[in-house]
C-alpha cells in the first residue's frame, strides 16, 4: 500500500496544508529524546482526517460524486468529509451521536453538510447509513476501515519524515486504526528502522488487546476523554495491516492523556484535543521510554472550550 | 535606529527563534483581508519579549555581566530576562508585582531568577528596582525604556516582512511601546509604504491619548484582561519614537480581545494570551477596516488556565 500513500500525497499538495513540524525543548528533556511533534492541529478542519477524506472523494467516479456521500463519524472524520466535499462540489451527509461536542457538529453544518443525529447507547452509526445510502443512492465513505481512507491518512507520518528526516521511533494515537496503519505503511516505506508504536487510552484499550492476541477486541462506547478513540474497534482494512505493520501497542491512562494536553498548552502553546496529545501522555507517563529521535502525530486540535476549562482548571 | 534592529537580528540568530507566520482562511474572510500572523507566542519564553532581553544582555559589559542586573515586569519580560541571563551567564532578579499570573512567576523562577513581591496598590516597582541596584551594584534592564530593548523587540516585525514580503498594514499590540516602536521602526526601514498601527485596550488607553494629543498620559493599574498593557505610560524613549514613526493608534473593547482569544484558539488553534489578541481583537470587531495584506504581531502565549477557562467558558 506505500504507493497508494505515494499517490495520496500527490494528490493532496495544494488542498491538505503540509502541516508544520514543532519542537519543545522542556518535552526533550522529560522525554530523554528528540521529539517531533507533527501538527495535524493545524490541518485544514482541525484534523489529520481531511488527508484521508480529500483522498476518498477525489477517487469517486463522476457518477458517484453526482450522486453525494453518508458517513458516520464522532466527529473530526465529519468535518473532513463536510470540507472535502464542498472543495470538490460533492453533497455529504452525516450520521453523527448527539453526545458528540456541540463545536463539531457546528463545524460539519458550517462546511454544508447534512447531519443526522443518532443515539449511541440504542442506535448503530453503520445500519442507519447503509439504509440511507440504499435510499439514496449515497456512497458510504467510513471513518477508517477503507483503503483510500488509510493511504491518505498515511500521508502525515510520509512528510514528517520526509521532512524531518530518518526516525527511531513513531508514536500514533489509535482510534480505529485509519491513521496508525497508513502512519506504520508511510515509516515503513521511507524509514525503514523506524519503530512504529500505537497508543490507546486504557480505558478503550480494544486495538491493543487485538493486537497482542491477534484476534479482534471490541469496546463499548468506553469513557475516555480521547473523544476520537471511542471507536469500537479496529476494521477489517485496518486490523490485518496493525498487524502488520505496527511494531507495539501501549496504553496511557487518563490522567496522562489530561496532563499531556495540559503540557501542550503551557510550554507549547498548542491547541491539541485529548486524541490527539495521546503519544505526548505515553512520553510524560514513561509508557514510552523512548531514545533517539521520536515522531510524535498530534492528530487534531478540535477541543470543546468546556472541556479545555475542566482540563485547565483541574 | 533601522540599523540597531539589523545588527539585533543578527545576535539573535541561532538564540531566538524565528517564528513561523499563521494564516487562517476565515479570519481572511471576516476581515476582508489577507492576514499574516506573526507567532511570538511560540517565541522562547512564550513571547517577544526574549528578544530585547536577550539584545539588551548580550550588549552588557563583562563587569555588567558579573555583577548581575534586575528589572522589573508583569511577566513576559521577566522570564525573557530570566531566561537571556540564563543562557548568557548573567544572574537576574525581577521585581514582580504580587498579583501577577502565577504561571509567570514559575516561570521566571524556574529559569532561575530571584523574584522579588511587592504590592502594586502601594509600591513602586522602579523605586524598588533602582534601591536594590544601588545597593548590589546591579545594571537596570528595563521592559521597554531602553533603546537596546526597543531594537530587540523590532526583530520580530522584521522577520515578519523579510518572510512574507510587504505588508499595506501592520498591527501591534501597545503596552509600555518597546515592541511597537521598535516594529514601526523595522516596518518603515523595509517597506516604507506599511502603515502601522499600535491597539489598546479601551480601559489602557494612555498611549492612544498620548498619541493623538502629543503629550504624555498616563494610567493606573487598569482592569483589562491583557495584563501585558497594564503599563502605565509610554517612556521617554518610546513616546517619541512612536510619534515619529507609528501611523495610528486604536483601542479594542475586553469583549473584543475575549472574543479574539476565542477565536485564536477555536479556529486557529494557537493559545494566545489577551495582549497578544490585539490585532486581531481590532480587525474582528471592526477598529481597523483594513484590506490589502495585513501582517498581526500576535505577540505571547502566556496566558493563566484560569484566565482561559473562564474566556472559553464565558
Amino acid at each position: 500500500m506505500f504507493p497508494a500513500i505515494l499517490a495520496a500525497s500527490e494528490r493532496l499538495r495544494g488542498h491538505a496544508h503540509r502541516t508544520p513540524i514543532h519542537h519543545s525543548r522542556t518535552l526533550d528533556a522529560l522525554a530523554g529524546a528528540e521529539v517531533l511533534l507533527k501538527c495535524e492541529n493545524f490541518q485544514r478542519g482541525g484534523a489529520f482526517k481531511f488527508r484521508g477524506a480529500f483522498n476518498a472523494l477525489s477517487l469517486l467516479s463522476d457518477e458517484q460524486r453526482a450522486r453525494g456521500v453518508i458517513t458516520y463519524s464522532s466527529g473530526n472524520h465529519a468535518q473532513a468529509i463536510a470540507l472535502a466535499g464542498r472543495l470538490l462540489g460533492v453533497q455529504t451527509t452525516v450520521v453523527m451521536p448527539d453526545n458528540a461536542p456541540a463545536i463539531k457538529r457546528a463545524a460539519t453544518e458550517g462546511y454544508g453538510a447534512r447531519v443526522v443525529p443518532y443515539d449511541p447507547a440504542t442506535g448503530d452509526r453503520k445500519q442507519i447509513a447503509e439504509a440511507l445510502a440504499a435510499e439514496h443512492g449515497y456512497t458510504i465513505i467510513p471513518p477508517y476501515d477503507d483503503p483510500n481512507i488509510v493511504a491518505g491518512q498515511g500521508t502525515a507520518a510520509l512528510e514528517l519524515i520526509q521532512d524531518a528526516g530518518a526516525l527511531d521511533w513513531l508514536l500514533v494515537p489509535c482510534g480505529g486504526g485509519g491513521l496508525l496503519s497508513g502512519s506504520a505503511i508511510a515509516a515503513k516505506g521511507v524509514a525503514p528502522g523506524c519503530r512504529v508504536v500505537g497508543i490507546e487510552p486504557e480505558v478503550a484499550d480494544d486495538a491493543t488487546r487485538s493486537f497482542h492476541t491477534r484476534t479482534l477486541h471490541t469496546v463499548h462506547n468506553p469513557p475516555t476523554i480521547a473523544d476520537g478513540t471511542r471507536t469500537p474497534s479496529l476494521g477489517a482494512v485496518t486490523f490485518p495491516l496493525v498487524l502488520e505493520y505496527v511494531d507495539d501497542m501501549r496504553t496511557v491512562s487518563e490522567d496522562a492523556i489530561i496532563e499531556a494536553v495540559r503540557f501542550l498548552f503551557y510550554r507549547t502553546k498548542l491547541v491539541v484535543e485529548p486524541s490527539g496529545a495521546l503519544g505526548v501522555a505515553a512520553l510524560l507517563s514513561g509508557a514510552i521510554q523512548a531514545s533517539g529521535r521520536v515522531g510524535v502525530i498530534l492528530s487534531g486540535g478540535n477541543i470543546d472550550g468546556p472541556t479545555m476549562a475542566r482540563i485547565l482548571t483541574g
